[in-house]
């Protein structure tokens, strides 16, 4: 691909107080992931300063107005300067609530570029869910508060990659109890849509699925609850027919034996654990998380901010690595598609 | 140790349909064990040696009408042939509801045994649960089963023992739905009770003990649930003020990877899949299921019957010797403690 075709991708620096600034300008410095996208932080100077300064790297950098001033010939990693957040007045490697919430602001700023074309996606470093919330941000996560700042009404959920695998979520970040309720044969159908669409836009012609039960021994025949007879078989079964290659449902014990081995490229859990304990244990620093379902695409490591080591300068860089390349992957194939529903749309205006 | 003084275990072989059999012959037939029990087959003679035609090993036998009997100084396999089984006239590698039936039989054999000190503790090879249901044993796993023919009434339940990690439960086979309404802070209680006092059976002077959250992300300050706050804190203070060395609740998708780098030896789970997830995808192979709380020892490999690969010689035997080890050693200290006990019980008498 020619470096001018590369998609535009949005970096945030993260919860300032965390290790995304120092990850950033580690990824900035070498131009590691210029061969994936063309790559813009949208953020404050002075933290992604203070993040080269943790890394012990030079990222000279070139500031524009907008995304569409940038000059893409020219070696500085091009920045759009929000100018809002002061680094110096900021605790680091604990809860700020004026973190949480100026790192929301950015976010917000990244996606109204993302929102009027002027970047294809946006790649963040680790947010603090805690500040976020505390600095006025009041989602349950960061999905919903993109949801809500895309002003997305369907549905949408947090998906997680790791070493190729997909797990998708039926439910997320509500209580056992509450995720119990909310596990439907709806909401089972938009889930398998959900992971189907999104897997499909990162190169999966058709990606094959395995569904986890909900009960241990997927019910044993109805012994252990019987969502898997009522609920979850139905559902899978007309997703299955109309077109998605969707199995299960399998004891979620062993299905994450097979799905690592191989014999699937996504997972659908029913609820949070069943997935996070399989691939928090498999690779807890590899990982990438991904919003499915909403306009623009949204990429972030799966861990966080890792307060313990900020600022020494040895946070790896690998799962924002693995970030950046996933969103430019998603929204290289958005553009393409979009281009072709154009051209569909042309061909049968005429 | 000498060789007299080993604890006598009873090797049941499972449901004869799996690769206990030929498990069970292999690891007889070089005697790798001998160093860790005196092992007695307690079953049927024409199983074992379907197992080491299977295995393609020999595995002389001396059959005794009891453990009594056995003179350990020989070198054959003593066997209690309970003649109960023909192989010749049951399938191979599917479920049968009569090698289910007898599987019981046999085990309920074996426990007489133990109940009566004949044996030290019982190691059994694969179990297939839908058997034992459909053969007439309608419990909900073994341990309930074994519980029963214990006449054992207070609490109990499986534990999973993963390179040197102990996993136990506050709740088991029973619907997700049924386990939330199953976890109190009298369980919690009975359930740390039971991991502090198994695991100090098998050697840990003050096991460290992680108590895993019930909802994700430890319900996050309330957010997501409050059985963290109301239910399981309360309850880990308690057994913390009396004496166990237990933490938490920690968020369920990091306690393993924290658990099985060491920093704890034991996990409370709240649920079947909880812990499950974890240890197979850890080591599928590896783990060793012990039934903690009875009057007798019970071990068993985590894996299943394995129908795929029946008779074709080439199961592993890896988690069975795990078995023998652990219910050796928790046999060993049980004797060890008894006698204890006994020499306290005259002192104080005299």
């Amino acid at each position: 691909m020619r470096a001018s075709t590369l998609p535009v991708l949005g970096l945030v620096l993260g919860d300032c107080t965390g290790i995304g600034p120092e990850q950033c300008a580690r990824i900035l410095a070498d131009r590691r992931l210029a061969d994936a996208a063309r790559i813009v932080v949208v953020g404050d100077a002075r933290v992604l300063a203070m993040g080269a300064r943790d890394a012990g790297v030079e990222v000279p950098t070139r500031r524009y107005a907008t995304p569409a001033d940038i000059d893409w010939t020219r070696d500085e990693t091009p920045l759009i300067d929000l100018r809002n957040i002061d680094p110096a007045s900021l605790p680091r490697g604990s809860v700020s609530p004026e973190a949480g919430k100026r790192a929301g602001d950015t976010l917000r700023c990244a996606i109204e570029l993302a929102r009027t074309g002027e970047i294809d996606g946006i790649t963040f470093a680790p947010l603090n869910k805690a500040a976020l919330h505390a600095g006025g941000w009041h989602f349950n996560d960061e999905h919903q508060m993109f949801a809500h700042l895309c002003g997305h009404a369907g549905f949408f959920g947090e998906m997680n990659v790791l070493d190729g695998l997909w797990v998708s979520r039926v439910t997320s970040h509500v209580s056992l109890r509450a995720a119990l309720d909310q596990i439907t044969g709806a909401r089972i159908a938009n889930a398998l849509d959900l992971a189907h669409d999104t897997m499909r836009g990162a190169g999966f012609a058709a990606p094959r699925i395995a569904v986890a039960a909900l009960n241990p021994h997927a019910g044993e025949n109805g012994l252990f609850g019987r969502e898997e007879i009522d609920v979850i078989a139905p559902a899978v079964a007309v997703a299955a027919a109309r077109g998605i290659d969707c199995r299960g449902p399998f004891p979620a014990d062993t299905v994450f034996v097979k799905a690592f081995a191989g014999d699937y490229d996504g997972v659908l859990i029913m609820y949070h654990d069943q997935g996070q304990i399989a691939t928090k244990l498999k690779g807890f620093n590899r990982g990438v998380t991904v919003t499915g379902g909403l306009a623009t695409v949204f990429t972030t490591p799966a861990h966080g901010t890792a307060f313990d080591i900020v600022g020494q300068g040895r946070a790896d860089t690998g799962a924002l690595e693995h970030a950046v390349r996933l969103a430019a992957r998603l929204a290289h194939r958005r553009r393409f598609q979009a281009a072709q529903e154009k051209v569909e749309w042309q061909a049968t205006a005429h």
